[in-house]
């Protein structure tokens, strides 16, 4: 019989931000670590998200014992609604992970066939040849763990998203004891999280925010708008308790973050005092100076809640003269021109707005620092280390780290997607890689939950490319004469004339639908357009093109 | 006959960040300071640059006066070739300045219409009924001037962009007692620049860049590869000092690079030891351990020259392990993927990369910071007081920075461009609007100097809209089956398959030609594209339609 092995197979996470996914295999025994997606780049035009390729996963699939999620984040588990169509294997989470995951299967009908299995920290789990352990760690939302995994060569420790906060909101610590008795023991392998390796000294703990906000609070006269990642429960809890501390009440606005606080709340997970919340459809008639609002949409996206507050498109919510906002969130590098594009909205309306951290902190990062994983890095004295989660500078970088704490014995791995490692209880090898890459999902807007599809080429060679030309007269705001929309691979030969006179009107609708600072931000205009002309198209033909918008300024 | 009044009419700069122009009119005398472009935002694809809405000045054309140019950045002269087709007017400005508009007139053949004056800082000038001071002030480029405007109602100030730089590299200091003097004396206004509003603190010297870079140039056992903006005169001047204090010889690389050094040494503004350039051509055969490189590139322009370095993709300098490099500018918001993505290819590489301040100063801001912003208002106090050079957010700190300081007696004007203030001897009136706007410019690539085109709905109706399509398999890196040419408003009715068949071939050869790296990064692609494209339709058609290129990742 041949040696003991163990493959370590990226499908993604290691050579950009986001869609983390990572596949350990002992002989014909296989676990998938986290499924994660991320935001396209500006480049890919006509996408909502992306996804890993998984052709090695499904020509693998009848090895494939579990899936084992770190978090509930999107970038960890937002890939599961359209890997599960391929695999199935039981998906172990702790509890509000799968929560998460609960919501996001049902809204695609995905249930039924699948078998989540809720973990707790500190308990051991038997998959095929590896032994887990769920060990307790500290980032931005709650119930996150790194995962201890014995297998048949050695143990291998991956940290998921991490930071050691010292004083965690919610109480439950960073299990340092857990690394130190693996680290005693002996770990073959650590795979460690990247994000943050930029930054030298420790992340401050959740607990800093508090002052700053609080304070900004008692300072305001009317309403409260804090923007902060929906996932971010601690976070929540801590504005919860500044509401509650400063006689205000609290409302929730965005679907993401009202799923989520009810989420955690009906778990206990987060505490609000009995009378402290206020609906959102009370919002207008309660007094402004009694209340904060929570709102989703930080990163600015086109259409969500913050967006449309900002352009005074919404429902529920004004944004009033003298109102406080505060943006309690990173500034995610790329979408840097679409927040201050919403913020220079809200500074028009003479808007009070706080977005970073030189008054005070208002936001702290979920993230390891450097010194954060060089304690790692001691704590565990892997043989081999290879960084995960990050750009290929940024694992670049932790591996230079690493190798300055010089607590790796044996050697120091800096691998991106596809690129395979065989450990064996002896050495590692760089073995052939497997495919890797990219795909590309049209999800359905952000309001709705529509079927998905694969971008692939033949969803493109079938259903075809539809591109909308819209001229915006930038001194009258106003659309000049009628759009024109090429199309490719898409029209039908019989009535292809009545259908794009028709989608020209859908067109025309919605821009005039729009108010007049939504006609000025291109990024919300196109965005509208694209899924109105998609539930038009798909109604009229049952074809769902490519819909690629585009404006030019006159 | 009426009481003498003075119009003041932001053209552009006032609500984002670029294309800065203001005019100032009494009567029927109007000047105009600056006549700057910016880059397109991601939206407005298949655009070069944007330069201001001119309706105003060509409706007024006949009592345009002067020019008046503040310094020989992009956004303050760049838009000057496209407008001097409409407008004629004498150009004023100082020494380098003007050698920087020269050259880029000479190149739109505009040279011989038009006539450019020389001015020396503290010298007078006398244009209609205005009264012009040039007033030396320190930023990130040399001869850099505010002006002091004495008009029939009183004194204007327009700092132009400015910090405060006590310890200037070329000598030339921020005269303080110029503005001490006016503010003496009585200034009506204050136009004054907002860039680093949101910084507080004072912008370190252009000094402060030695230490590091020099530290970083004795430790480096290979070439020293810098790039920085190709008008930093200072810095390239600190970079050539380091050189020649660490026993290296320098290169220059890239157009804008080599003909900002020409056009500075031949004025003998740049100081650069004889003996200590290596030609271009030479770097191949030069010991690496012996050279420093300055290369343009630093926002990862496609094209560019250090963009093509990272991609191995330059035909004089190659990038090679253990090589440094040195990021020594600003990561412009909106370019920070471009940037990234071009770093990550040099990690790749090998390279030895610094891209922030974290281990020591490699860039310093050209822009005053709060306190700077704080001290000019404090010696201007000016009766009305109008921040500019800046998006709508940091317009509207700078106005409330000058409420904290309260030096401003009558009235801070927040407004943004086309908004006109009318200026008495007694007060300041909000006028009716004047047009104002972008206009998007297609210059031709970065790379050849062809006929621009102005982007208007003639354009677009008379040439049409070319969308290539291209879908590229990232797991081959190759293009899959033939690209597909969407076309509007373009194609001749009678040879328009030979045409396509020939646009195909033109992009299958451009993406063939290009090498691996490139292959994998969509913007060089893509722009790549754009241009082969453009040269080869307007070469068949006469005919410049608008290219969007669109890449489809399989």
């Amino acid at each position: 019989m041949s040696k003991p092995s163990l493959l370590a197979i990226p499908l993604g996470g290691l050579g950009e931000f986001g869609m983390n996914m990572l596949v350990l295999r002992s002989g014909d025994d296989m676990i998938l670590i986290d499924a994660g997606m991320m935001f396209p780049e500006v480049e890919l035009l006509g996408v909502d998200i992306v996804i890993p390729d998984i052709t090695y996963l499904k020509q693998n699939r009848q090895h494939l014992r579990a899936i084992l999620l770190t978090h509930g984040h999107e970038d960890h588990i937002g890939a599961l609604p359209y890997i599960l169509r391929d695999l199935n294997a039981p998906i172990y989470g702790t509890r509000f992970t799968l929560a998460l995951v609960h919501k996001r299967l049902e809204e695609h009908g995905l249930l039924d066939k699948t078998d989540l299995r809720e973990v707790i920290p500190g308990r051991k789990l038997e998959v095929g040849p590896f032994e887990v352990e769920f060990i307790s760690v500290t980032h931005s939302t709650i119930d996150c763990v790194a995962l201890a995994i014995r297998t048949p060569v050695g143990i291998v420790i991956h940290t998921g998203d991490f930071k050691i906060d010292q004083t965690p909101i919610d109480g439950q610590p960073f299990d340092f004891h857990a690394f130190a008795r693996y680290g005693h023991e002996g770990v073959l392998a650590l795979f460690s999280d990247s994000t943050n390796v930029e930054r030298p000294g420790y992340t401050p703990s959740e607990r800093t925010v508090r002052p700053r906000i609080e304070e900004l609070t008692r300072a305001a006269t009317r309403k409260v708008i804090i923007s902060c990642f929906a996932s971010s429960i601690p976070r929540i809890q801590t504005i919860v308790n500044i509401a509650a501390a400063t006689g205000r009440k609290v409302a929730f606005i965005g679907r993401s973050m009202v799923d989520n606080v009810e989420i955690a709340h009906g778990m206990n997970r987060l505490t609000i005092p009995d009378g402290l919340i206020v609906r959102s459809q009370d919002i207008g008639s309660f007094p402004p100076e009694k209340l904060v609002v929570l709102v989703a949409g930080s990163q600015a996206e086109p259409m969500s809640s913050l967006s449309r507050v900002a352009v005074d498109n919404h429902r529920l919510l004004t944004l009033d003269e003298r109102d406080t906002v505060i943006l309690s969130a990173r500034i995610i590098p790329g979408n840097e021109k679409a927040i201050f594009r919403m913020l220079d909205h809200m500074f028009r309306k003479r808007a009070l707005i706080y977005y970073d951290n030189d008054g005070g902190t208002i936001h702290v990062s979920g993230h390891a620092s450097q010194e954060e994983q060089k304690l790692l890095l001691n704590l565990v004295r892997p043989r081999f280390f290879i960084p995960v989660h990050g750009e290929y500078r940024q694992l670049f970088r932790h591996a230079a780290l690493a190798h300055t704490v010089g607590s790796v014995s044996e050697e120091i791995l800096l691998i991106e997607d596809g690129q395979t490692i065989e450990f064996t209880e002896d050495a590692a090898y760089r073995r052939e890689p497997v495919t890797a890459g990219r795909i590309c999902v049209d999800s359905g807007s952000l309001e709705e939950i529509e079927e998905f599809v694969i971008r692939d080429r033949k969803h493109l060679s079938e259903d075809g490319v539809v591109v909308p030309i819209i001229a915006i007269d930038k001194h009258t705001g106003q659309i000049e004469s009628t759009p024109e929309i090429v199309t490719r691979g898409f029209l039908p030969s019989d009535n292809g004339i009545e259908l794009l006179a028709g989608a020209r009107e859908v067109i025309l609708r919605t821009f005039e639908g729009s108010n007049a600072e939504e006609k000025t931000d291109w990024s919300v205009i196109k965005e509208k357009i694209r899924v109105d002309l998609r539930r038009y198209l798909k109604k009229q033909t049952s074809k769902r093109p490519l819909i690629l918008p585009v404006i030019l300024e006159l």
